[in-house]
């Protein structure tokens, strides 16, 4: 194990994060906010500890799949550790406890947004610049921050694809060029510039530019922290659909974009983004279904419409933004929202989930078997946009799946000792280990995960980090094997 | 296809079932109960339309692995669409819509358990021939009714273990001798011995011969319907004891019973029988400190442990018997036997479920790649009891996980539309996919299935046949490709 590589990268996190400081700091500075103080004391604390780590230079500077696992595992950890720090120091009375602070910071750049905060009109008091740190983080957290450092420094010659695997969502990293900085500066450009269109967009519909930056934010990390006590409910109807829009359009794969600016419409629209099209279309169709037949004394089409596109797109995109609470929906509609919970968005977006892919492989996977009952001599190979999927993925894409079944079976056990109703707790695992935020029950839009133990919201921390790491890297910082010397 | 193999097979075994009627009929013959005639009738029909398919000899005998699915797929709808008939014709109101009917007896040969009969009081005035057809469809069922006409019948030359691998549960298939007739008769040899002394010791705890009857194939089967009104809570600790050790006994391996016969203890206790011991051990601990700590006050200490190690036995051997409505004990508990529900059984024994084998076979694919995250190059193969699984295997064992996961998902949609709570819809899915029997919710030990509308309940047989049949041979059933010409 190569540990002064490591400490050189935590190092430098350390540093970007006193730096992403200066945003809250100076929402802090506009409102006149005392928590101003809070931020500025974490970043001293946070860029004195960044300097020490960069004390020396490494001798070695590889960087192997361990190694990569183990920096990337480390630096959410860390960046979220002292993220928390400000929440804690400000005084707000839902963060007085420090593993609630934890927990919504991680709940930020993992962009799972679900809150500890009790109910929308506390979220609606806290100050501007904790609103402002909240959805910052989300935007932070949704492209990868080590991928964000990439694009900027040298980080350590050319064996930085293992921190992009590691870090990025989905089975496979697509290098868009050869070069891995150059691929994250592009990622970043094409991510900065999307997020900028959707803040010009809802300015456009009238949003404040306060209310519009945290939005923006917090879509396009498909994080889903809001700033108002009612979420999306009282928006125009303008901007409830251009924020639909653009939860949909953050949980597709980056690399589209950058096919489509070189004029390759037909490379674009690959596999995976066809099959999460057809199960967006499917979902609204099923819920304004289900919606019209059930409540269309309270509910028009055209609103039924709307409502159902906003909401299986948030829980898709694994945003988890609200413009109704859908824990009052008919229970067919809810089972379809829980299902699209679990297949999440497309690799490579910043959405969370199984992701489309892997479930593609895995639906694959399933019918060839039977295509073997049938002739069992055939070997027919697993394909996606006409190209063979390696054995290696393949294999992969199950044991990310075996794992993710074992993790979420333990925490559900682990939660349930809390004494909540079924509903509340296997939705409060799916909805943090896929990053989306709301569940059904207690933890609704309208809930909180406030009334959960101390050792239940450590337990969502974790699944948190796992769902935005997918599974491995949090798994190989636990395996006894990777501190064993001379491994 | 070999249509007139698939015919010829479909003859005997409405042949058999002709035969099987004896049973109830006797019973009815004894207790002089009208519904004698309902069974005659049925058996007439049975014995005809067999008699029918018989005619004429096949040119070819040969069965390849699609006509082994087909033909176990088929017999087991053939099988449960004659053996609702004398449900149907019985005049029992709770089986008057022949859909009703054909739930209870598939939820009797698949080894469910699951009732369509509104309370138990209903179960127990039921007459008592259509109670021992229900207790010996679990029976029949149990070791598969194709294994068992094997035993008996030259079917079709050395083909049969394509039948046989269709048929019997668990990733792999091992034939005790080398003959595939031999094999499956010294399985029914085990199995009715095994059945025999359960029935003596019960008899011995000062049960009536027609209740032990009863309970033993029942046990046997790991099926789960009861005679009586509180199923097992009114009998003695000693008779809920060898009903305990029994279900246990029934959800392991019987080639380990032959194993142990010929003196081999050392392959008996195979890694599979191991893992199946020690996660028993493990969730019969935790319910018992679950149950003590938080029911203290009702339950004393020795009550919690037995309780609780007859639950977890009945839900872990797919049984569904019960002592208590577990679905009144705390959340942690409940949620330890729904993880318990899906583990299920060991393969090669009469339980359902994903089969410890599965699980364990899947477990280490993940730990593996964990390892493959430190060491990439490092290729390592997956070994159970010292010998490398084969990648078929693996393969097979992944592709069953999806596609029981899909199915899982559909049925859940499906059944959701009626607009039962979240609890009851998702533990009736497990309860029927995994063959246990009863859930949590409306469908908990005190409740039943009959408040689902018609299309659910068609739903859930195709969800028990599906359990009972591991997946592929119903779906290569529905499969277009099956049934091409020249295919």
């Amino acid at each position: 194990m190569n540990f002064s590589i490591i400490k050189r990268t935590l190092g430098w996190i350390l540093l970007f994060e006193a730096v992403f400081f200066l945003v809250p700091m100076i929402t802090a500075a506009i409102y006149w906010e005392e928590e101003f103080f809070a931020f500025m004391i974490t970043m001293l604390v946070c860029g004195v500890f960044g300097g020490f780590c960069l004390i020396g230079k490494p001798k070695n500077t590889n960087i192997y799949a361990k190694e990569g696992c183990v920096i990337v595992a480390l630096s959410w950890i860390v960046m979220s550790l002292f993220g928390a720090l400000p929440l804690f120091f400000s005084g707000v009375d839902a963060y007085s406890n420090y593993v609630d602070a934890l927990f919504e910071i991680v709940s930020g750049f993992t962009t799972t947004g679900a809150t500890i905060v009790p109910t929308g009109a506390q979220v609606a008091a806290l100050p501007k610049c904790i609103l402002m740190w909240r959805s910052f983080s989300h935007w932070v957290g949704g492209m990868g921050v080590l991928v964000f450092i990439m694009a900027f420094l040298p980080l350590s010659g050319a064996r930085n694809l293992y921190i992009m695997k590691a870090e990025s969502p989905g089975p496979e990293v697509s290098k868009l060029v050869p070069r891995v900085r150059k691929t994250a500066l592009i990622l970043y450009v094409i991510y900065t510039g999307m997020t900028v269109v959707e803040f010009v967009m809802l300015l456009c519909g009238g949003m404040s530019i306060f209310e519009a930056i945290n939005a923006s934010f917090a879509t396009a990390g498909t994080g889903g922290f809001s700033v108002k006590a009612d979420g999306f409910l009282g928006y125009s109807s303008y901007l409830q659909i251009v924020v639909t829009v653009f939860m949909l359009l953050f949980s597709m794969n980056f690399t589209s974009y950058y096919l489509i600016g070189k004029g390759k419409f037909k490379d674009a629209f690959n596999a995976e983004i066809r099959a999460f099209l057809w199960i967006v279309l499917a979902a609204i169709t099923l819920v304004t279904l289900n919606l019209h037949f059930t409540q269309s004394q309270v509910l028009s089409g055209g609103a039924a419409l709307k409502h159902s596109a906003f909401s299986v797109a948030s829980v898709i995109s694994t945003t988890g933004f609200a413009t109704v609470d859908f824990a009052e929906w008919p229970a067919f509609a809810q089972t379809v929202l829980v299902v699209i919970m679990f297949i999440g968005a497309c690799a490579g977006s910043t959405g969370g989930g199984i992701k489309v892919s892997r479930v593609v492989i895995m639906g694959k996977g399933a019918y060839h078997e039977v295509g073997r009952m049938l002739h069992p001599k055939l070997v027919k190979k697993i394909t996606m946009d006409k190209q063979v999927v390696s054995h290696e993925v393949v294999r992969s894409v199950t044991a990310f799946f075996m794992a993710y079944v074992l993790i979420f079976v333990v925490s559900l056990l682990l939660i349930s000792l809390d004494g909540m109703d079924t509903t509340t707790n296997f939705t409060a695992v799916a909805a943090t280990i896929n990053n989306i935020g709301p569940g059904l029950g207690r933890v609704s839009p309208a809930g909180s995960f406030a009334d959960f133990s101390g050792w239940s919201k450590i337990v969502f921390i974790f699944d948190m980090l796992v769902g935005r790491l997918e599974v491995f890297p949090m798994l190989v910082l636990f395996a006894p094997k990777t501190w064993k010397k001379g491994a």
